[in-house]
């Protein structure tokens, strides 16, 4: 057979400010493959099926010299993340040819992962039959952020108030439901009235429009927030550190309301930290997967598939489309989970 | 015996930034007490012996409607902070007269605890023969701060790299040499050329004067921080985050930067706290008192007599002097912790 097409999405330029499509990444046709021929080295050779658009990808097209826990991207490599593929050929015994695969892998119609395969990489057996998207999505990475970090630092106790920001998004939709599954009140933050409204049906006793209603109006009401978590940071930490009940826990998440901007908000308050006796716990999901991937992998998409956790995608087709995914992303323009199909089966 | 004069300091008028002596505070001779006939109701009658100035009284000088974990001043009231006393009557079996006690006692000459006396005042064997104004710093809330904090939040382990921000204070002075015992690596801010040669001898590594030379380009030489000590907050934290490691944490114990200016310095970069992992531990003393404060007072009297914890105290003679002694407190005009003797025995 000959050689195909071998679409992939570049990072061409670091963005000032919203990463731009065309310009900040490039989708380019350049590359052919030869999908019976090209060598694996004992490796496995996948046809990418999805792949995830996420905030932190913004994050990853800064100074290369900015110290990380997670390394940029450099100028001209292909965009990586979180994706689903099925495995065309394999001369690993583990992953057999047919089956389908999870991990980080790059935006590319197909990839080969040569020699022994990260660990990182696992096969999915998805019992449960659930859309493959579903993988890079709540049965996926925001699933296990939203699930392990509540279980590690929400030292969530009964009656606890919530506030939960970026509900409507995968992070946040799933902290919702997993702060009502243990019967606790959850006040929720969304971009839309329609985003309000998906919120409200996962549960969440108040939820508001932060783009049409003050925050700290909201929670001056409601009372003071026992566990704050936050994707967003600026006004929405503040407002939630000005109504911070004495020794809350904050898990700070995500910070999307910075990483565009060059002047982000700053907080005005954070002396509230000693007098409350609050705890801040910045973390990345990958720190705490030795300890709950696995029961995650073995529950959540049962929890899924039997319509307990629900969840929402925002489907975009095409790799060529990415660029636009991703600031769609940035700019609350999805509602959802954002996903890249790349091709079906 | 006739009654005799019963000096104390009031809260006179809410600060809106620096606290003025005679406008924020006011020493008043006008009371008289009788001291061989007051009635104790079951309780004791102190000699103030020392008293203890420290920034966080600016802070109960705020608006009494503001949450918080300790409660503001009254207008009118005098003020309270921990003191030793000599105990001249007692009707209270478990505090002889002639013994002393420290706890939280008003800013008076003299005063009365009628009653059942609280738990949290307690005798002072001091078999070290310490000067009693030791039992207000480093051998109390200041060294308690210093030593429960550490222990509960620190995580330090073999190698890290400690950064202590106002490290001449009492408290900063005790956790510089807390992490020096420990064998760490410590970097040390304080506020003149003269607290910068007395942190020196306290052992840190590298100390700077934060007023002639920039936090942020003396943490760029040293490398990444694996535990903050912040007793300031602002620009000094915001350097913390810019050179924080992955995983630190920062243990935010006071911000007194930010106490009595309208306008605190925003700190600009808390995306760190996700992309860095970092924890933010807020804190009061009081909430690990359970824990720590029987090791402490067995165990620290004893390491101070012995010249092993070094200390330095700011002496200031008579409650008239209080309100200025807290004005130099929040300007950094003191050196070493700061006490006023309210009389000799």
């Amino acid at each position: 057979m000959a050689p195909v097409k071998n679409g992939r999405v570049i990072f061409n330029e670091m963005p000032t400010d919203y990463p731009i499509p065309g310009q900040t990444t490039v989708y380019d046709e350049s590359e052919t493959i030869d999908l019976e021929n090209v060598p694996l080295n004992g490796g496995i050779l996948i046809k990418t099926l999805v792949v995830s658009i996420d905030p932190y990808l913004r994050r990853m097209m800064i100074d290369p010299k900015t110290p990380s826990s997670f390394p940029p991207f450099s100028i001209g490599q292909t965009l990586i993340n979180h994706a689903v593929g099925l495995v065309l050929r394999s001369e690993n015994l583990a992953i057999p040819k047919g089956s389908h695969v999870a991990g980080l892998f790059p935006f590319q119609e197909y990839a080969v992962l040569s020699g022994p395969v990260s660990p990182r990489v696992r096969v999915v057996e998805n019992k449960e039959n659930l859309p493959w998207s579903v993988f890079v999505g709540v049965c996926g990475m925001p699933g296990q952020t939203a699930h392990h970090g509540w279980h590690e630092y929400s030292h969530s106790k009964k009656g606890d108030l919530v506030f939960v920001t970026a509900a409507s998004g995968p992070v946040g939709a799933t902290v919702v439901q997993i702060a009502k599954a243990e019967g606790l009140r959850v006040i929720a933050s969304a971009g839309s009235d329609e985003k309000v409204e998906f919120v409200k049906s996962l549960g969440a006793d108040v939820v508001f429009n932060y783009k049409t209603t003050k925050t700290r109006e909201v929670l001056e009401k409601e009372g003071l927030v026992n566990i704050y978590w936050d994707n967003v940071g600026g006004e929405s930490l503040e407002a939630a550190l000005e109504f911070a009940a004495p020794k809350s826990h904050f898990i700070i998440c995500g910070n999307i309301s910075g990483y565009n901007t060059g002047e982000p908000y700053n907080v005005k308050n954070l002396q509230q930290l000693v007098w409350r006796e609050i705890t801040f716990h910045g973390f990345l999901v990958d720190s705490l997967m030795p300890k709950y991937r696995e029961e995650f992998l073995r529950t959540f998409p049962i929890r899924v598939a039997s319509g307990e956790i629900k969840y929402k995608e925002h489907v975009v087709h095409g790799l060529e489309n990415a660029g636009q995914a991703l600031l769609d992303v940035m700019k609350g323009g999805n509602f959802g989970k954002s996903v890249v199909i790349v091709a079906d089966e």
